[in-house]
């Protein structure tokens, strides 16, 4: 039997984890993210990395002080991390109301691209660890919003703990035309990837 | 004010309005469906218009009847009908366990096409009434599904009350590589192009 520790606090993360029916639990990374890569793809792998390799090594080490939590479970910890990228410029989250504005109006009318990266972290109960990471990245093509629609948009409160300052499985989802590439991959967690990356190492997620 | 009737018994599609923030009630349509076109987008449309046209009329019908309860309200009847196609063999919701194999190994492994047939009937209080019928189509690729894959995939139950015999919303969401188009479309609600046909005659879905 394996555990799975999704090392993220997004409830939409959650979500698609709990979608495809694995058994899950989450513990947040919390540490400072570091950044030393320019490219998208390099960067959210890099991120996921740092918060899987952080949540893996808290719980591995207070299995060790505590040892009678210690479990002859393997684990397996998910970190993802997803970025919005257009012409050459990264959006994280936006900042502020000015930010969320500026962000939606670069994207309104045009494609962008959102990588998301994951690290799984396999740690076997006698403590061999492997690692499989991967970025994934989909075409957005967004619609032309008028200024109007971007205010009415910002004032759902939804812009703000979102890459790019929008959620296509929100109230954003009228002003995105096509994509081209994995949806799940936008919303946060490519689950696809995930199943199938595993599954090429020998791994089934479902069991 | 205007009211705005979702004529379709699907949860999904009613998952999506709430999504994008409208106001709605549901009648569902419960009429024979009567299909006179071969082509996948003819099709849509044509039964999206008989789902819509039956609530308007059975709606407004209603209303004539029983003076008391018509409205000085515009009326707006939305009517969808969504199936999959591939290699010119159309599939809507399987019959049986055996069906939902056949159409799941016939999309496994490769690309195939889905219709989203969309008829909005805009009965105004004086009477008139217009329409605006579309159909949207995603092109979906699908990971090859080995044999216990189909089974495990058949025994969730989800494959009954779909076309193709599948959810990308659900658990099947593992199995999908890329779509090339609107996601929604493929839920079986294109909000995106909704708000856009009506944006281009002059009418707020949120007004």
């Amino acid at each position: 039997m394996r555990q799975i520790i999704l090392a993220s606090a997004s409830p939409r993360r959650r979500e698609l984890l709990e979608q495809i029916g694995v058994s899950f639990e989450v513990c947040p990374a919390k540490g400072a993210e570091i950044i030393t890569k320019e490219q998208p793809d390099e960067i959210v792998k890099e991120l996921a990395g740092q918060k899987a390799r952080e949540v893996a090594s808290m719980i591995t080490s207070y299995g060790q002080r505590h040892e009678e939590l210690v479990t002859p479970q393997d684990l397996m910890v998910i970190g993802a991390d997803t970025v919005v990228a257009k012409e050459g410029e990264i959006f994280g989250k936006p900042e502020d109301e000015a930010d969320a504005y500026r962000m939606l109006a670069s994207l309104s009318g045009g494609m962008h691209e959102v990588y998301t990266g994951v690290s799984i972290l396999l740690v076997s109960a006698s403590g061999r660890v492997g690692e499989i990471c991967f970025a994934e990245c989909t075409r957005v093509f967004m619609r032309a919003m008028d200024d109007q629609e971007i205010r009415r948009y910002i004032a759902t409160g939804e812009p703000f703990d979102k890459a790019g300052a929008y959620g296509i499985q929100g109230k954003c989802a009228i002003y995105i035309d096509k994509i081209d590439g994995d949806y799940n991959n936008v919303v946060g967690l490519p689950v696809a990837a995930i199943y199938r990356e595993l599954k090429r190492v020998g791994i089934d997620l479902y069991v």
